[in-house]
Formats: structure tokens, C-alpha cells, sequence
């Protein structure tokens, strides 16, 4: 039996993901399966109605790779899902102040998004998103609780709690790299306080860290502008201090990620971001800590595993957040009327 | 109009609480009210058969005090609920192996419950109890998004997400004493690892740190054996000693409950157990540096208070889970009979 082409895309959403340096879109059916897939820089510098501008004509382009004309994307497709940091108040779909997007203050996003495209749309931290996108999509299929943390510039990451996404009282809960690891430790970029795990096992502390040691004169291979690539790579090549940063680095992971699981008893521990591209090098010494570390067999027993989402994390987030909510909107005709 | 005498008790529970010093039994209304509560020592040293028949003996004298014959007790009452320390498995019902009540392994708590009294049992961890407890009686009532912590010999409590309370994947989520606040610091009595909250901010770690000072020979008022209400004592006389273990006290408690704070982004916390007796002194510090130090406008507007439930916080916590099980329970005619 030959389908009509628009069944294709009849439980498809658009998908758009707001990042300090990068922007993607894309065209994401309920399945997972990525129809489309676009980027573009942000350049922040631009400011908010340059950035926004391109962001918006990025959606239409990953509409039309994925074979939808925009004008008819309402027919067709199922709604809008927006990824962005925060913070953010998720239930108005407004950017308040986030940090790595200066001069976007309160931003009607999901307003904006559905004026151009005609689409209901949703809004949620990236970190929550990208929860959402590894529960439904990628390494947490199957699973009722879940941490993500994704380990990159900064921590972040989000929850899935009993099969629902996890969104806290004001819609940016889940902040697993501002828990304290070290008080009194290293100041952090993130949040302004001492000693949080960001502080200490994100690429850039990471980076920091190396720089630091280089320029204190420390016997190494590391060049003077190491990043966290060089130091999982010198590490594996023996290098004794890029094996101490980075062992530093895993262990203090480890205790952070101990911590969320005691806290949450999760089924499995999803790490994405960039520094988990170093693989078991990162993932072993994580996992063991918890199996060693954390309350109760339960708890030991969680599974720590790599996330599966990659480059299309941010885009399949959002598309996940998208079917959710859609899901759980109230089955009304006028429900998804743009607002 | 006047009712029925039985009307005052159609909608009341039988509550026990397993504690490793004391056993405590109450029949609570769904409005709160407590109408018996009755306690006794539960003497571990006499074993697990001895235990558990003061506590069936207990709950049947709490049955008799709120004018219940316990031969009536199944058609009176609507169930019975049961807070213990973990770990236990709740949906079996069932003691693994309680640290604090050695010789109890593996009992099936809620099917003993269920054939002494005729009722439908529930068993949680008693973190996740007094949450529920002070979530649907005590200081929690009308949020939805809440988190308990119970600071006492050792840091216990549970959550509240979004209206119902927080069991992980295996019934035994939320441990707050359990995440890191130093690492490489202090080893934690209850979990083995170094550095958590509870080794720096529990009643027990408190009395510990002072007397090793008075062992060392600082100068201080406190005696040599100094337990945490001595501390805050002396702390408000002024002792130098006392007043720089209780602010390095409040304080790893105030970036542990940012911590929790940042992860789960509540609305309220909620402080019980018996180091928060010192009121203001305790609480004022911890809310100072969650609103000085917590993530985003919303975390840092937390509400922190002190719990209400008071010395009846295990009977109402229990009580609160007996009523949410029965509210989940699905209304087919043999859902509440013993199993």
C-alpha cells in the first residue's frame, strides 16, 4: 500500500535549539527519525533581532529540506518545540536573562515562533530538553527515571522522574553542575559561588586547570593553551599531569553524579556534551565511583552510559519536549490555536 | 445534625513508625487530626520478633485510645501506613536490611501489618514519610513542589514533585545526608564515602566535631561531652569554639540545601528533626545562603521553614502515605484486601 508524501511528516514537529555560539533546527518525527537538520553561527554580537531573524529563517530552511512549504507547515506538521538555557519561565514560553545570549531579555519565544510559523510551540531549558530527548530518542528508551548531565563548556543537564519531565517549580529545575563538590573550592563561572562541580569538571575548568599548571611552570607535554581535548588525549599518552587533571577531573565527576543518584535513585545516568566524546576514558572512572560510592544497592546499581543524541542533541530535545507537551495539552479544538 | 460516632474515623488510618530507638503507633485523620498516639523503646538488642510484636502490640493500643476495637479495625479504618529507614523495597513492602535494626532482614513488614490488623498496609522510608507527612499536614500544605530534610542523628528526608511524593526507581530516592560537601572531607558514618552533608551537619557530626576540639584542648566552655544542643547553647553564650562549629554547621547545611535547591528547584524547604529545637539560630543561616547563593531568581526565592510535624512526624508521615497509596489504588473491590 503506497502513502500519500504528507503521512510522512502527519506526527513531525519542528524543533529549534538556541545555543550561546550555534543555532540548529530541524524536522523530527515521533519516532526520532531527523527529516531535516540545519545550523547557522549565533553570533550574540549581532544582538537579539539579528540572532532571532536567522533563527527563525533557519526553521523555514529545515522546513524546506524536510519538504514542507512554510505557509502550509500548520496543515502539516504537529507543533514547535524551543530549547534554550536559561534561566527561563517555561509555562509563558519567555527567555528571561541567559547568560550566554546578552541583550536577550524577556523574550516572547514561543509567541515569536508561533506568529512565524503558525505552529503551537513549547519552551524548556536545554538541559531538561535534552533529558527529554535521551528518554524518548536516544540511551534512556524504555526507562522511567533518568539523569542527564551533559558535560561541556559548563554542566548541565535535566530529569526524567516516573516517565514525566522534570521541570521544577519554575521550569529551570535540574542544575546538576551548580551542587557543591568542594566548598571553599574554585570560584564558579556559572553561578558565583565556591566549589560546584562546574567549577571543576566541565571542558572549561578543565582547560583552566591545564593552563594554570602550564603556566606555574609544571613538567608537561600540555601547550600553554590546553583544552580539555589536549587533556584527554595527553592523559592517554601518559603525561603526568594531564593524567592527574584528568583523574581529578573523572573522580570529582564521579562524587557529583553519586550525589544526583542519591538524591534521585535514578534507573541510568545519561552523560552527553563535548568532553564525553574521550569516551570510556571519562565514562569507566564515573561509573565505578557510583558502583563504589552511592547509598543502598539500588542506587550502586544504576546504569552510567554514554548519551546516544550527539550533534542533534539540542534538536531532538526540543522535538521531545514537543511531543510531551502536546501530549499532555488538554484535548480541546482551540488548544493549539497559536496564542 | 449529629453523626454517627464511627463518622469521625471513616476516613482514618492506623500509622506506625519503625525508629532504631523508638516505636511509635497513631490512628490519624485525612483532615490530620491525630486522634491516639502512643510510643515505646524498640529495644533492637531483643531481636526482630520481640520488636515487631511490641510494634503490633503498640498499634493495637493506639486503635483502643481512638476507641477502635482492633477486631473492628477493617471495617472502621481505611488502611495502615508504615515509615521505616531504608534500605527497604516499598512496592513488596518489604525491610532489606535497616542499619539502624540489625537482625531485621528482609521482613515483609506490610503482609505482618496486613494479617494483624486486617487492613491494607504500605510501607515507605520514613525520609520519604515525613516528606509526605509535612507536605499534606504540616508546613507543605498547598505547594507542589517541596523538599524535607530532617536533621537528627543523622540527614534524612524526601521530595515532593509537582503533588506526589518522590520514590526513585526503587523506593528508596532522596538522600539528602548523602551528596558531597567536601570532598576528601570527613568520612560519612552512613554511607561509608568522604565528605557528605551528614558528616559535617547532623547532630551526631556536630557532637563529634566538639569534642575532638575539647580533646585537642581548645578553650571553650563545652564539656568533653558535648552533644549539638550544648553547642548551640554555648554558641549563644558567645563560647568562641561553640559559635565556630555551629557557623561552619549551618553553613555546609546552607550549600548542601543549595545544593537541593539547584536540582530540584522546590518551592519550600522544610527543616525537621531535632538540631532544627535551635529554631531561628539554625534556620536563619541555612535561608541566608540558599537566597545568597542559589541558582536563578527562582531558586534563591525558595522559602525555607521549619518543619511542624514535630515529635509526631514519623505517625503523620506515615499516615500521609497510607492516605496517598489509597488514593492511587485502583477502585476495583479487592484492591484493599490483605494479600
Amino acid at each position: 500500500m503506497t502513502r500519500p508524501p504528507h503521512d510522512r511528516l502527519r506526527d513531525a514537529v519542528l524543533a529549534l535549539d538556541i545555543g550561546g555560539t550555534k543555532l540548529a533546527a530541524g524536522v523530527v518525527r515521533a519516532d526520532g527519525e531527523v527529516l531535516s537538520f540545519v545550523t547557522c553561527p549565533t553570533d550574540v554580537a549581532d544582538g537579539p533581532q539579528a540572532s532571532l531573524a536567522r533563527l527563525f529563517d533557519l526553521g523555514k530552511h529545515a522546513l524546506d529540506q524536510a519538504g514542507v512549504d512554510p505557509g502550509d507547515a500548520p496543515a502539516r506538521l504537529a507543533g514547535c518545540g524551543i530549547g534554550c538555557g536559561g534561566p527561563l519561565d517555561a509555562s509563558r514560553g519567555v527567555l528571561l536573562c541567559p547568560p550566554h545570549l546578552p541583550g536577550w531579555v524577556d523574550v516572547p519565544i514561543t509567541r515569536l515562533a508561533e506568529s512565524t510559523y503558525g505552529l503551537p510551540a513549547v519552551l524548556d531549558n536545554d538541559g531538561t530538553a535534552g533529558a527529554a530527548g535521551e528518554w524518548r530518542f536516544g540511551a534512556g528508551r524504555g526507562t522511567r527515571h533518568l539523569v542527564y548531565l551533559t558535560v561541556s563548556t559548563g554542566i548541565g543537564g535535566g530529569f526524567v522522574v516516573d516517565g514525566r519531565t522534570y521541570r521544577g517549580a519554575a521550569g529551570n529545575g535540574g542544575e546538576p553542575g551548580h551542587i557543591t563538590v568542594r566548598s571553599d573550592g574554585r570560584p564558579c563561572r556559572g553561578c558565583g559561588r565556591a566549589g560546584c562541580l562546574e567549577a571543576y569538571a566541565s571542558g572549561t575548568s578543565l582547560s583552566e586547570l591545564a593552563r594554570e599548571a602550564v603556566a606555574r611552570g609544571e613538567a608537561t607535554s600540555l601547550p600553554h593553551d590546553a583544552t580539555a581535548v589536549d587533556v584527554a588525549r595527553e592523559a592517554r599518552a601518559g603525561d603526568r599531569l594531564a593524567v592527574r587533571l584528568w583523574d581529578q577531573t573523572t573522580g570529582l565527576l564521579g562524587e557529583g553524579v553519586t550525589s544526583v543518584v542519591n538524591l534521585y535513585e535514578p534507573e541510568i545516568v545519561v552523560l552527553g556534551g563535548g568532553v564525553t566524546r574521550a569516551g570510556e576514558q571519562l565514562l569507566a572512572p564515573v561509573r565505578d565511583a557510583v558502583a563504589r560510592l552511592a547509598m543502598g544497592p539500588a542506587a550502586r546499581a544504576v546504569r552510567v552510559v554514554r548519551a546516544m543524541n550527539g550533534d542533534r542533541a539540542g534538536v531532538l530535545g526540543a522535538a521531545a519536549i514537543a511531543f510531551e507537551r502536546r501530549a499532555d495539552a488538554p484535548r480541546v479544538p482551540d488548544a493549539r490555536a497559536p496564542g
